[in-house]
Formats: structure tokens, sequence, C-alpha cells
């Protein structure tokens, strides 16, 4: 394709882009398709003659985006703000445009140095110390998987410069909540700790945030037993209730075994922005890695997640090469990001980022986010004064964890009728809502925060989850 | 930003986006930046005002393009080809736009979908049977790791689900080529096996390619010593010299052993889209896992690296969660892809190769390989005919490893001269080449393959190399 090719087709699908976000409350938020019935709308065999822009186009209006589930709809309250800002889109696509080569400085300075710019202005924002430096992962998965890889040489003495965890006579352990995210056992099984040296550490009944006391006792067993405490991860708005494990005893305590403490703020670090919400944050200086990901809730397009070190140089032991083919005159000079994590080549991540910022500004953000708070609280105030409703969790965020009890419902009849009004709404295309288990029983979690959900969406939402529950549970009564 | 504000920003970067592109020739091809000169260009601060789009632009022309490395410049020979072909770049517009989210089926059937028959339309193209299916990984690095993640559990019988790597008896080795991708000991160390049980295997003296009978008694020694052989990976088109190691030889070897066999094809596998360079792959069949990155060479732009499996349950064994708020009712009839890597959420990446394909199309494509093929050829022959030059080592695809080697200088001396004239033509922006050991010297690898590279630029390349080496050899020659 040539430029004048690209100049002609970009401004068609610019315009494709700008009418799919003009219309998308027109769409189901919940994709209305049965599996496999995308990948029947595609040939089977590669292509055998060169398509048109118009034919693609068609194809992306007729089989892919009824095949997408609307996560920027104003009626998805589903998983977590999954936001992907126009303005930031621009800069995804300068950065796809350029064509730039993230493998050394000396491959695209530029993208190291704006990258170095930016998670400078991101740690500002978020209220951190100059202690911190920062670069863009992928997701928070691979953050808590590069953190975990940190806290094994840490505590192992650099291990992979020897056996490596094979032969290890004394296992390293990892602490965690039961309400950690699903990619935290994953980081630590890929790790090589193995799932018997992680520790599900118990957590306050009513907050559901990790309960130190417990933390130290479990250490304490495992010390005692020849065993080391490595690592332990906090969930800083878990993704069940958005429970805040409490940092600074976790630190504390942690620091007394040496034990590296990973923050895992994946969607609630956007509310560091807001500096009426830092306390929830305290303690987290001590810390010793954190990962947050702006392309959720802060809405920087996927993939964007900050991670923040308070030692660069373990980090880049841990994760360094120094092959004849990437050395030049610049070498330390300048910052590696291939030496902060795990892949060698990087996209320009910061362009999207930068654009985000400059384009909708610190201020419209911080706004929004305050918006979406307030919505949450006010739908968690509707649910807790309503008969036969209860909001399970406390709601420090913008996620509200509801059920509808009707009296006479309970154990396996009460999971059936969640499970009835939530999927009457969800397969009805009309809102998205998760499904998700507390304490052995399925609840609905309301995520509050797409960047077009105003109020008027959340009261059609709670509207609409009366009339379901009052219909489920007219199906679902004794007879 | 609203759509209308967006599709005017659109436009306004489409344009700057192919005006950048025409012009690129007229760019140096190294940045010609110090350490710290793009990030003097920005603000210490977070933005404190909202910027135009006019603003941002100027920002991209006036510090931020001369700090990129013109790796899609005609005359960039450096490290690999990473092609960012235009209708890719549109193929990624539509993704980031769309701004969907994948982390389930669910959460966008069309994502995982589209991937599959991307995946399945590249299978076949590369000639692979149907017995592999593919995924889309960011690099071939973390593909690697996700390889030998998957050869750590088969070794084990799954230690994850107990200690981990943590107190096996046996320690599990690897083994490799000296001419690897420094991302292989990275994967290596980074899923535990530690540096000593890395062997690092000889190589054939003239084709720098693994040597079967020194991998055959490296994996002897170990066994017989009590530990377990539990991976090969084999480079396929080595970074140095496009070395092939002999698939099927060493496929027999670690099937004595029961050992994983990664082919690590990153650059050199769109040869596979070649009929007449496919028999460069033969035996691959028999390998595990198979990675290439179809934004190097072939030009989808970053990221975007195939892993193909032949076991795809024993991946989903090592990588699989299944957390309650993930749960959907199309578990089970539908491809999960977050339990095929490391990664939750994903990126619509599909799309950027399917517009590749069907706008570029396969054809030329194919044409355009043949073309670096038949420049790599002619340049390597001018080398090798030319008094005082060599090339180092065969030349099977389109890398040329060649020095200059005047009468008299040997050793260090060389080691200079070959720096000086390579810095000579590098610092000048004129043309890039890297720089590369082998065997103990620094050498310089021309890699041919930039989208818009003709045999123009080829013979320009050879008279600027001749020059420069002949003014380095005046400025070193012994007084």
């Amino acid at each position: 394709m040539t430029p004048d090719e690209f100049r002609e087709a970009g401004h068609l699908l610019i315009d494709w882009i700008a009418d799919f976000r003009t219309s998308i409350e027109e769409r189901p938020v919940l994709a209305q398709v049965v599996p496999g019935e995308v990948r029947a709308g595609f040939p089977s065999g590669p292509p055998e003659r060169l398509a048109t822009v118009d034919e693609l186009i068609a194809q992306l209006d007729t089989v892919v985006l009824p095949g997408v589930t609307q996560v920027q709809h104003p009626m998805h309250f589903g998983w977590f703000p999954a936001n992907a800002s126009l303005a930031s889109v621009l800069g995804d696509l300068v950065s796809t445009g350029i064509g730039s080569l993230g493998i050394t400085w000396q491959s695209s300075p530029a993208l190291t140095e704006v990258e170095e710019v930016v998670c400078e202005w991101m740690r500002e924002l978020c209220g951190l110390s100059p202690a911190w430096r920062g670069v863009i992962q992928d997701t928070a998965s691979t953050a808590c998987l590069v953190a975990m890889l940190c806290a094994r040489e840490r505590a192992s003495d650099f291990s992979q410069n020897r056996g490596g965890l094979q032969g290890e006579e004394h296992p390293l352990v990892v602490y965690a909540s039961p309400q950690c995210h699903s990619s935290v056992p994953k980081a630590v099984l890929l790790a090589g700790f193995g799932i018997d040296n992680l520790r599900h550490v118990d957590v306050d009944p009513v907050t559901y945030a990790l309960d130190p006391s417990a933390l130290r006792a479990a250490m304490a067993a495992d010390a005692a037993a020849g065993r080391r405490p490595a690592a332990v991860i906090l969930g800083i708005g878990t993704t069940g209730t958005t429970a805040f494990d409490p940092i600074a005893a976790c630190v504390e305590i942690a620091q007394e075994y040496g034990a590296w403490v990973h923050v895992d703020a994946a969607m609630a670090g956007a509310a560091m922005l807001l500096p009426e919400m830092r306390h929830l944050f305290d303690g987290i200086e001590g810390a010793d890695s954190i990962s947050w990901n702006p392309h959720k809730w802060m809405g920087t397009a996927l993939d964007c997640s900050m991670y923040l070190t308070r030692d660069p140089e373990h980090l880049i032991r841990v994760m360094s090469t120094n092959p004849s083919y990437l050395r030049s005159a610049a070498d330390g000079q300048v910052t590696q990001y291939k030496d902060w994590g795990i892949q060698l080549g990087r996209r320009f991540r910061a362009l999207k980022l930068w654009f985000h910022l400059e384009l909708d500004g610190v201020d419209a953000i911080r706004a929004r986010l305050r918006r979406d708070l307030d919505n949450a609280r006010w739908f968690a105030d509707q649910v807790a004064s309503e008969p036969g409703w209860r909001v399970l969790a406390p709601v420090p965020l913008q996620t509200v964890c509801i059920r509808h009890e009707p009296p006479g419902l309970d154990g396996d009849a009460l999971d059936g009728h969640t499970l009835a009004w939530l999927d009457r709404i969800n397969s009805s295309g009309a809102a998205f809502m998760s499904g998700s288990m507390l304490d052995g029983r399925w609840m609905v979690r309301v995520s509050v925060g797409v960047e077009s959900t105003e109020r008027r969406h959340v009261e059609a939402l709670w509207r609409m989850i009366r009339d379901a529950a009052s219909v489920a549970a007219g199906e679902t009564a004794p007879a």
C-alpha cells in the first residue's frame, strides 16, 4: 500500500471509527453471536485476490462488529471500565504509523525518552515520591510476573545465575489474599514457586481486605518450618469487591522477613490521580513494585500498564541481556527498557499516553473519575435502601457488589435467582454486568466507569435490575 | 475527545503519517540525537492546559521524529527488517478504534475468532500441517518464555501444581546453540532453570548451525549424571548469520529423551511463505512449538508474533485460570486465548494481520521477499568477488555477514578497522548496519528486507561501504 492509498483509506477508516463511536449506544452491549458465528463469516483459506478497503469495511460492519462486546457502551458495567479514549487512539495510530522499533535506546531514542517523560509525569500525578521509576508494560498480568521474578531472584540471591530454583533447599513462599486476581496465582506458578508455596491469607469478613495478623502468622509459620517468605502481593482494589489490602501494616510485616511487596492496583490505581482518594494508598511508598493500568478506568487504550519500581538496578539485573548485536556507544548513558521487562521488541506506547494526557487533559480525566465515584455511591445508596436488596461489600471506589435476596430464597436457589436475573439483562444486550462469587455464593458486580456512562445510564440500569429481578423472582418462586 | 473532534484530528494525522512515509528517504537512518536530547524537549512536569493537535504535530516534527531511528528507511540494513506495512497500520487503527477488550471469548467473540481465522490462514500459507494451532503473542521473547514454561511443566510432570521447581532432585536441562538469540537464555533464566542448566551446544564451524552429534553427546552426559534433558531451542535463521539449526536431526535426538523442541524462527519464519525456500524448514513438523514474527520481514506492524503449538491442551493446562468473574455459558465451546499465553488482556491484533493479507496480498508479499533474497545474493556476490573483502557465513536468506580485511590488519586492529568504517556510515545517517561478533571478532551484518529497499539502494550501500572502508583503512594504516 502506497502512502497515497493509505491516505485515502485512512480517511475512510477514521470516519468509520467516528461513526461507530457515535452510534455505539444503539448496539447491544453483549455480543449477540453464538460460538463459531464470526469464524463462519470468514473464508476458511487465505485470500486469493486483493480486497478493497470498502470490502473490509463491509466485513467489519456485518461480521466483526456484531461479534464485539461493546465495552465502550455507556451501559457496560461488566468486568472493569476498559476505556479507549479517542485521544489515545490517535496517539496509538501515530505510534504504528511511524513504525518505530523499540529494542534498544539506539533503535529509537524517542521511544525510550518519551516513555521516561510520561512515566515521570504519571508518577507525579499519582503523588508518588521521586524514589520510583516507571516503565510501561503491556498488562498487569505481565507486571505481576515481572515482580515475582524480581522477588524470586532477590530472595534466592540470584539463583538464576546458578541452578535456578532447582535444588533450592529452603522453598520460597508467596502470600496473597484469596480475593487476589487470577493473574496472581498464574504469575506465582509461571515463576516456578509452585502452588504449594502460595499462601492464601485470610481476609477480614466485612471489608474483604487481607488481615495483617493472619499474614504475620503465616509468615512466622513458614519461617519456623525452614521456608523463606519471599513476596507479598497486595490487592489494592481487588477484582471482586475493590477491597484495599492494608499496605502499611503488610509492608511492615514483609520487611521483617525481607519479602518483596508488590502492589497490584490494576484497576484502582487511577484513583491515585485524585488527591481526596490518595489516603487509600497510604503506605505505598514502602512497597517494592506497583502496577496499575491506565488502560482501564483512566482510559488510555489497551495495552498500557504502568510498572513502578524503587530498585531499577535489581530489575535490570534480573532481566538484562547484552548481546554484541545490540551494543552501541550510548550504552551506560541511557535507559534500555529491554532490560526492564520480558520483551525485547517494544511498541511506542508512550505516545498514546502522551496524547491522552495532552488532548483530554488531567482535569477532565479527574472530573470523570469523580463523576463515576458519585454515580457508584448513588447506585449503592439506592440498592441499600431498597427492601430485599443488599450491598455486599464496602464501596470505596466505583464497583458495587449487590444481591437480590427475596424472602425464602437461599443456598443454590438464591444462586439460581441471581444468575437468572443477571442473564435476563446481559442476554438482552441492554446492559452488561459480571457475576462473581463472594463467600461461595453468586453476586453481581456493577462496575461503573465507562467514559460515556452518565447518571441517567446508572438510573436506567437500576430500573432494569429491579424489573429483571422481579420477573425472575416470579418465575423461580416456590409453587 | 468527541467523535467529531477525533474525525478532524484523525484526518490531520493520517495525512501527517502519509507525508512522513513519503519523505522518509530524506531523513537520516540513525537518529542524530544525543542521550537526553528528546527528553529535554519535553516539560519536566505533566501538562497543565489542553494541547491542540497542531501543537502535538509540531512536537512530533521537531522533537520526536528526529529521535526516531528510521527502520522504515530504504537504507536501513540493521538488526532485522522491522516493516510496518501501511495496510497493517490501518488494521491496527481499527483495532484500537473499536476499543475491544480481549480477556475472554465473551468479552469479544470477534477478537478470538478472527485470530483463529488468520492463524489458520498463516498455518496454511506456511505449509504447516493441520496438527498445528496458532495464537498471536506479542514478541518472540514472550513466545520463547511460553515454550520454556510448557517444556518445564511437561518434563517435571507439572511441578507447578506441587512445589514448583523448588526441591526437584533431578535438574531439568535446556540446550541451544551459542548463536541463539539473547531472548533464549533470558527465557531459560526467567523460567527458573538456572544458567547452570543451560547448555550451549557446539556449532558447525562453517555453517554456524548446531551440531547434532554435539547435542546428542551433551544430552547423554546430562542423563548419565542424573539430570533431565527438558528442552532444545533451535535457531532457524539465527540472529548473527541466519544459520539454520538442523531440525530433523535434532528432533530425533530430543525425542529420545522426551525433550521439548522449540523452533525460534523469529525473523526467518517469513521464508516459509515461499515454497522454494520451504526445504530449509524440513523436519519442523516434529517440533513441539514454533514462533516467528510477521512483524519483522513480512511486515505486519509490531507487535505480532505467531506461536504455533501441536498440543494446545498442554499449553492451556500450563496457563489456565478460571475465576468466577470470567466464567460464561460459552466456556468449553470456544477458544479462550487468555489460557494460551501470559497476558489476560489482549489487543485485537488479528485485525492488522487480516488487513495486511487482504490489502497487500500474499502474492505481493511473496514477490517482495523474493526481491530481498535476490538483492542479498547480489550483494554477497559483489563482496565475495572484491579483493580484501570476505563473506563470513553462508547466505541462506537476506542477511550477509561481511568484513573488510586489508593486508596486515588482524586481531584488535582489525576490529578497530571494522568498527571505524561501520561507524563512519552509521553516524552519517546515510545508511545503517549492525555490528556483531562472530568467532570473537567484529563483523558487519547487512540485513536486507525493508519494504522500500530496492536494488539501487543495495548498490548505493555497497559503494558507500567500499568508500568508508577505504577512508578508514587510510586512517588506520601503519605509519
